[in-house]
C-alpha cells in the first residue's frame, strides 16, 4: 500500500524557465474501483523520476472531469516517465477502463510568476 | 448579465501545434459573491479575443483548489487578452479578494494527442 501523496495543497509555485509541462486533461469513467491506487502510484513514479519539479491535480467530482499538470526539467524526463506511467496503465488493465477521454499538452515553459494575497487583507 | 458559458465539458481536443497555453492554478478565498459572474466574464472575454483556441476549468469545491488552462494560437493573443482580465480584475476589487495565492505558468505547446475510449468496452 502506497501512502497517498498531497499533490493539490500547496500548489506548484513559480519555477525558473525554461522547463517543460505536461498537461493532462481528463473525464473519467465511472469505474472507481482501482483507480486511486493507481493515480497514487503513477504520482509516486513522477515524483522519483530525475528531473521532475512537481505536480498540480484537480478534479470536480460532480462533473468527473480533472487537470493534472506535471512540471519537468527536460523532455527526457518526461519520456522516461512516460513509460513506466504506461506499463503501470497496461497492468491495471488499460486507460479505456478509467477514462471516457483526455488529451495531453506537451509544452515548454518560458514565463512563471505566481501571487500571494496580503494577510493584512 | 452574462451568460454561462460551460468550458469543462466536452475537453478542449488535441489541436495543432504550434500554440500556446497559460495554465492558471489557484486557490481560491472564502469569498464567493461576486465571483462567478467574473470569471464568466473573463471566460467570455477569452473566447472573444482573436486567436482563441479553447479552455479547460476545473475546481474541486472540497479544497478551493483550481486550474484553468486556456489555449492560444500567439502571444499577441495572450497578451491583449491579459489586458482585458487585469481590467476587470482591477474593477472588481482586485485579485486579493478572490485568490489565497495562484501561480501562472505561460507555455509554448509542441505536441498534443487525445484519446476517446470506445464505447464498446
Amino acid at each position: 500500500m502506497i501512502a497517498p501523496i498531497t499533490p493539490v495543497t500547496p500548489i506548484t509555485p513559480a519555477l525558473d524557465p525554461p522547463y517543460h509541462a505536461v498537461i493532462f486533461t481528463s473525464r473519467r469513467t465511472s469505474i472507481t474501483q482501482d483507480y486511486d491506487p493507481l493515480a497514487e502510484t503513477m504520482l509516486a513514479f513522477a515524483a522519483r523520476q530525475p528531473g521532475y519539479l512537481g505536480v498540480d491535480s484537480v478534479r470536480d467530482p460532480a462533473s468527473g472531469t480533472g487537470i493534472t499538470v506535471s512540471y519537468w526539467r527536460d523532455e527526457a524526463a518526461i519520456a522516461a516517465w512516460r513509460r513506466d506511467a504506461d506499463h503501470r496503465l497496461a497492468q491495471q488493465s488499460g486507460r479505456a477502463k478509467f477514462y471516457e477521454n483526455f488529451t495531453v499538452h506537451i509544452a515548454h515553459v518560458t514565463r512563471s510568476y505566481d501571487f500571494q494575497r496580503d494577510e493584512a487583507l
